[in-house]
């Protein structure tokens, strides 16, 4: 599932989950913790682990401060990186995979934040690559570890493994339904916890959302995936159901029909109305009612996003021109719908 | 502009002027006024009425007591006969010529309401046709007349010429811009009156409106129908300005085409929602920002009206299924614009 970026392609499980995402943490045991470390510390930190990868064709160095913030923005919405990490690029770097598939924060909240990012359900896929990318880099590198507890990170939330991974799921049946808030508690019991994949407030916006593990320690990351994975599906089979039961009701069925009609006709289309159409046309397309290849809906979520929207047209766009411009590509995209 | 209904074809103005009308109110010397007619008397009055144009084969006659309150309803939407006449069907009948140009209410709140209904703006020609049927039926009928009044009629705001014109005018833009009202006062004080054309409530469904003469008594018929002809000549002119310039606005013209939208999409179509719908198209058609026939237009506002489609259907459609198939018929009629 990979040689392209997540969101141009579609994987398993494809019409509920977009993408499967797997982050381990590590920090360079000769330095502090990047709260308290200095900018040339900061700098020497990510040199290191750059010369690390140097061998490795594939990846590219990215000097955060370097970027737009519409750059750094659409980073953050194509989930390579942390919308903090996109938001205060002072010494920070970013080391990015040609396929965009591994992204490896520098100085982050950890020195390293290492992410897989697969299309689909891809859990095994994701943790077996990015261990084999840790693995090249512990070979040259000395990480931060406890005998006992595993690999030291900044935060105690993520000691031991230092791995978490994350399914974005596709949830607009469940969320229709007001299932979510129960869905919440119900993995929270299990160790995970679900969270909007874009935007704030409480009902996200397109209803994506990200699955992940919460526990780091006293868990090994295979059990972790196992864990996560057997629960996604399971949220995947309820999404599923719920979808085709919403479906066979007329209301819904011209709901999704509607939102074509907006995605096909606006000529002003802010982001929050165009995430809601398109979360209903990815439904009509799961159900059958629409035909449009998931990867078209992934490549327009992503494309037609606040910040990579502007960054495709050199960051110059005023919000009022983003609408209209978000307008004119949805109608091109789903013209032939 | 005869030969087909009104609302088949687009006259001249058609862009704003849907159809004209002139109605002319007689009442036969013999007889008292409907009110105070019995069921013997009105079935007499019809039959000396049917009788007088018997030479003519093209008009039919109706019996409105025989009619399912979905066809007599559809009768009132395509404006043949008045809604009180359509509402109460007892001892009344109708006259109607086969291109339905010409509906002649028999015992209405006159004798006779004898209306001759063409597209677009056609006030000269619709008098003409009207009069000259008029003079068939005073060569056979005795009409209640006054030398100094002109003709008597049940309601004395009808005495004199008993001459009513309309024109039914699509002004979405003067609507939009508030202009009605101000609009409503100026006519009044030049003898007309504008109402909606179709439904209730302060803004007329669809934005369609009926301008009429107001006065009969000591002007003739002639000056009435100039005097309303150049005053809806320059409610078309301003109209036509206002629309120009709002259709500059990228906000209508979103308007605009989500309402193209709705009418290629939805699955259940309300008649508030596909009046607004419609208009909105119209304005866009009407500027040249969507192709799609006048015509077109006029059939499908009067083919999804309640009634009319009710009646298309054999009149047992519940609102809800009429909301479903209203909303077929839509996607059907506006899918290749």
């Amino acid at each position: 599932m990979t040689g392209k970026p997540w969101y141009l392609q579609s994987g398993d499980e494809g019409e509920i989950v977009l993408s499967t995402r797997v982050r381990l943490a590590r920090n360079l045991e000769e330095y502090p913790f990047p709260l308290r470390l200095d900018a040339a510390g900061c700098r020497r930190v990510c040199e290191a682990v750059s010369e690390a990868l140097a061998d490795d064709e594939c990846f590219r160095m990215v000097n955060m401060e370097e970027l737009s913030p519409a750059m750094a923005g659409s980073l953050a919405e194509k989930h390579l990186v942390s919308p903090e990490f996109a938001a205060e690029r002072a010494n920070r770097a970013l080391l990015l995979s040609k396929d965009e598939s591994v992204s490896i924060m520098l100085c982050e909240e950890d020195h390293i934040r290492l992410q897989v990012l697969h299309s689909g359900l891809a859990l095994r896929e994701a943790l077996d690559a990015a261990q084999k990318i840790e693995g090249k880099l512990s070979g040259k590198l000395e990480f931060a570890r406890d005998e006992r507890i595993g690999y030291l990170t900044q935060c105690p939330s993520n000691l031991g493994t230092a791995m978490r991974a994350s399914v974005m799921l596709h949830l607009p049946a469940l969320t229709r339904m007001r299932q979510i808030p129960r869905l919440a508690q119900t993995v929270a019991k299990l160790g995970l916890t679900i969270r909007g994949a874009f935007g704030e407030g409480s009902t996200p916006a397109g209803d994506f959302y990200q699955l992940s593990n919460q526990i780091t320690l006293g868990i090994t990351s295979d059990a972790a995936i196992e864990n996560l994975g057997a629960i996604a599906k399971q949220l995947i089979a309820q999404e599923r159901a719920s979808q085709k039961s919403l479906c066979e009701d007329i209301a819904t069925r011209d709901a999704v029909f509607r939102a074509l009609g907006i995605l096909q006709n606006a000529r002003i289309l802010g982001s929050r109305e165009f995430l809601q159409a398109l979360s209903l046309v990815r439904m009509g397309a799961a159900q059958g009612l629409i035909t449009v290849p998931m990867q078209t809906l992934n490549e327009q979520l992503i494309a037609l996003l606040p910040a990579t929207l502007n960054a495709a047209n050199a960051g110059k766009l005023s919000p009022e021109e983003r609408d209209v411009l978000r307008a004119e590509k949805a109608r091109e995209a789903f013209a032939d719908v």
